[in-house]
């Protein structure tokens, strides 16, 4: 058995099963041992951005690891801007980059790069294979690492010649504890109490801020009841790796992207308890505007971290400040004989259509940038579904993302809200939905620029962009044919003009198995 | 004047008038400045890869450097791959990565990342702006590493802050010395001495490896005045930045990709001198197989470096051989009344159409992987041209460089020869073409398949693919149609099943003003 078989071994007994893949020939031994060693699925990205989106989004639905197969430096390079995405999520991967034999690289071959340190800033854990005799283990390493709480991104250099070289003795890479996330730490009861001190004193004053899987319903329904109790705030940062929303659930509205916006929603309180969250910043920073979003005079405290268990933190603060079963916050459903928008396709027409049409148990992957501004008040209502974001900024990231969602969560509908400025960035996604034949439907709201830059350009203060400026904030000098291109990579796909074209043509493709694109004229 | 006006103002002033750019928030002074300040053209690319790689192809053409403008950590990261191969093939450039103000890094946003550890291992300089006051100067540093000798990738790291803020104060920063490339330094005449006793010795046992700027036409013909006089061998590695190569010119062919056909080549050479290039090793290691390509007992010495004068140095050395006016290797043209190929479309047909078709003083830009392997041979005798590859073997080059070399070469017709699954990297690039209007065909070699990786698994020995490897070396599930790629991007398309469909298909796109596509189906 070689290296390449032995990893594959050591992977599958950690549970991973799912291997997102785009080799080259330094990868060609461990192709080799997948074909070989039964049990690992492996989809083929056509580019490395939707390879490790899609770890991303199948992290998020399942709580535990996918792999991924990269070709040296520049194959790493190019599925860096997803990772940095999933490492804010902190989505475990187990990202395998393949490189030259030991010996090759003293040869520096064309495609020689120091892969470790391109791996660095979007990994928690690097590690290069030293011999065959260390691959099995360092396979283990690395799923151990991924399916640390919170979720780490690991990535394991394979040398060819660690790969093809064949090694006697036995294998046993089954791990001693159950494959998946790892167990939480302790709840830290100083931090329960003095939360519901707080909260005793000044129930309104006080705001909960929910993150990571402190978005998840099973989290939500505590922070409704201390709520209920108290009269304190509930909310969550702009961004969430999986927001469990919709009818029935708590609401946990997001705090506005808007630097302006944000202050004034946070304005109100005098002191947060973060629960698995980060103090609220802006996005980027302003001239004369701040970098923290919450009142200079605003305390904060953290509840729970990331290493613990959220839902257990917000009961235990529950049972602190004596919450009862009443649950504040619960959303109600849109009312069924809701008319449709009248007016034009707008921004907000899209929210509605979109609230009305999200299936129950769907999942929604939002990039959708400018459009999407106003998108969290407009959809709080839809049917109950998971709501991911982009965690770390990178454009690119919702139609890897979904592939990922799709194969983490069989039977469940996922549904993309992406700017056409953004979808180009990873538009080979496509391609894979395609051949995997995903139960995914792509809204594509196609403003043909980069609206959110046209927006921050205005607040440069520069006034109204010029020649040069427009060329690099537009995108309609040519005009991108979503149909043609979606057609071109097997995606069926129609046009948006209208109110009634957007709903009538969601709710069949939604309706259709496989994928679809709409594409939304704004 | 801000600090934004400022380094335009000395990109402009060290001779810099290019720039591909991909902006984002963080960037909108700069953006805002490029409109205010007059002189430099803006190319905006959908995808970061499209932004450097056309960045590198401007260089090789141009033997100065444009600049890029990339949006923070993940903008930078999904334009490393190109970077690579611009820096293995010494093209300068000045990236220009906006960061966050430096206020806000502590804040750790979501965007957040170690731009300066990202670009280390693809630049030759990183440097990160301190302030507003010395972002002139840090501009015409970066100027100047770009335009070293051989050309460097110079990444400068621009924070908000000090884009935005304003400085009092003369700026003064029209450089000391004529833009471009900087003046080489002096031969080593004792090394021109040692390769004329080589040559002297055994000429026909002696290899001039060329390289760098050695390819250039007015080099090689004294590669061929030295061949004429001593009998040696002349050739290049495999891959060249720019070789000037066609009828009239002195055949340089290049060092096979396989290591089996590269050793065979090289066997007979006991001496190698290196003339702005390095020792041949293989691609890739292959077990049991060596990495050097030369023979063990042959012995390799420098003539010239690529901070010399290569042309100067073969001058010298065919002085100190004695060489006349007689250039032995001169290629004649193809027959006028040449046929076309009967037969089916395969690549040796391809070859024959392509060599029939290459314009005079054409550029073919060459990223054919699989189907391009017999291209040197094939296509020697065409109409003199510039032939551009990969330099670092890193994929989705072709495309983006074809818009540099467009720009950097304007009323000469650019070709890219393009394997359907390298395209699939950086397909955006058809976009840009069409917004700029370039003149550049591409052939779409669609063999539907990474046939490279199918030849490397056959030589893993691991026989046949089986389900899962050959579901990571196909792409034919479904079909790419590149025709309705292209249009969908604004790229006129056909597409050609037979020699005389190529044939006709690509005399047509090269008489036509703009850039069109023929999909190659193989």
């Amino acid at each position: 058995m070689n290296g390449a078989e032995r990893l594959v071994h050591a992977l599958l007994d950690g549970g991973i099963d799912l291997c997102f893949a785009n080799p080259g020939t330094s990868e060609m031994h461990f192709v080799a041992a997948l074909d070989r060693v039964a049990g690992m699925r492996c989809v083929l990205g056509l580019a490395e951005g939707v390879v490790t989106g899609a770890a991303d989004g199948f992290y998020r639905l399942q709580d535990r690891p996918a792999a991924t197969l990269l070709h040296l430096g520049p194959g790493l390079a190019n599925g860096l801007s997803n990772l940095h995405n999933a490492k804010k999520a902190a989505s475990g991967i187990v990202n395998i980059v393949g490189d030259h034999a030991s010996a090759h690289l003293a040869l520096d071959a064309p495609l020689t790069s120091d892969i470790a340190a391109l791996a660095a800033p979007m990994s928690h854990w690097v590690h290069r294979v030293a011999r065959a005799e260390s691959v099995a283990a360092d396979g283990q390493a690395a799923v151990q690492q991924a399916c640390a709480r919170p979720g780490r991104v690991a990535t394991l250099i394979l040398p060819a010649d660690a790969a093809w070289t064949a090694i006697a003795g036995p294998l046993d890479t089954r791990g001693a504890r159950p494959p998946g996330l790892a167990a939480p730490e302790p709840l830290d009861t100083t931090a329960v109490q003095q939360a519901a001190t707080w909260l005793r004193d000044d129930g309104p004053g006080t705001l909960l801020l929910l993150g990571g899987r402190a978005l998840r319903a099973d989290a939500t329904v505590w922070a409704g009841r201390i709520a209920a109790a108290t009269g304190c705030g509930v909310m969550s940062a702009f961004y969430g790796a999986r927001i469990q929303r919709g009818a029935g659930r708590v609401a946990v509205p997001r705090v506005p992207y808007s630097v302006d916006a944000a202050l004034a929603v946070l304005a109100p309180y005098r002191r947060v308890v973060l629960v698995e969250a980060e103090a609220p910043v802006a996005f980027f920073a302003y001239p004369g505007k701040p970098g923290r979003l919450t009142p200079a005079a605003t305390v904060l405290m953290t509840l729970s971290r990331a290493q613990q268990d959220a839902q257990a933190g917000l009961a235990a603060l529950a049972a602190a400040v004596g919450a009862g079963s009443q649950v504040a916050g619960v959303v109600a459903g849109l009312p069924a004989d809701q008319p449709l928008p009248t007016g034009p396709l707008d921004a907000a027409a899209v929210a509605a259509v979109v609230a009305r049409r999200i299936p129950e148990d769907g999942i929604v992957v939002d990039e959708s940038i400018s459009t999407g501004r106003a998108f969290d008040a407009a959809t709080r209502q839809a049917a109950p579904h998971d709501w991911l974001t982009g965690m770390g900024g990178s454009i690119g990231f919702g139609l890897p993302v979904a592939i990922g969602a799709a194969l983490g969560a069989p039977g469940r509908r996922v549904l993309v809200l992406e700017g056409d400025g953004s979808a180009m960035y990873t538009p080979q996604a496509l391609w894979t939905l395609a051949r995997e034949g995903l139960d995914v439907t792509v809204l594509i709201f196609a403003n043909r620029a980069y609206r959110i830059l046209l927006g921050e350009f205005a607040g440069v203060g520069a006034g109204a962009p010029g020649q040069r400026a427009s060329d690099m904030l537009s995108i309609d000098r040519p005009t991108i044919d979503w149909l043609g291109l979606s057609r071109a990579m097997g995606v069926p796909a129609t046009r948006a003009t209208t109110v009634a074209e957007l709903d009538e043509q969601l709710a069949r493709a939604l309706q259709t198995p496989g994928p679809a694109l709409v594409e939304v004229v704004l």
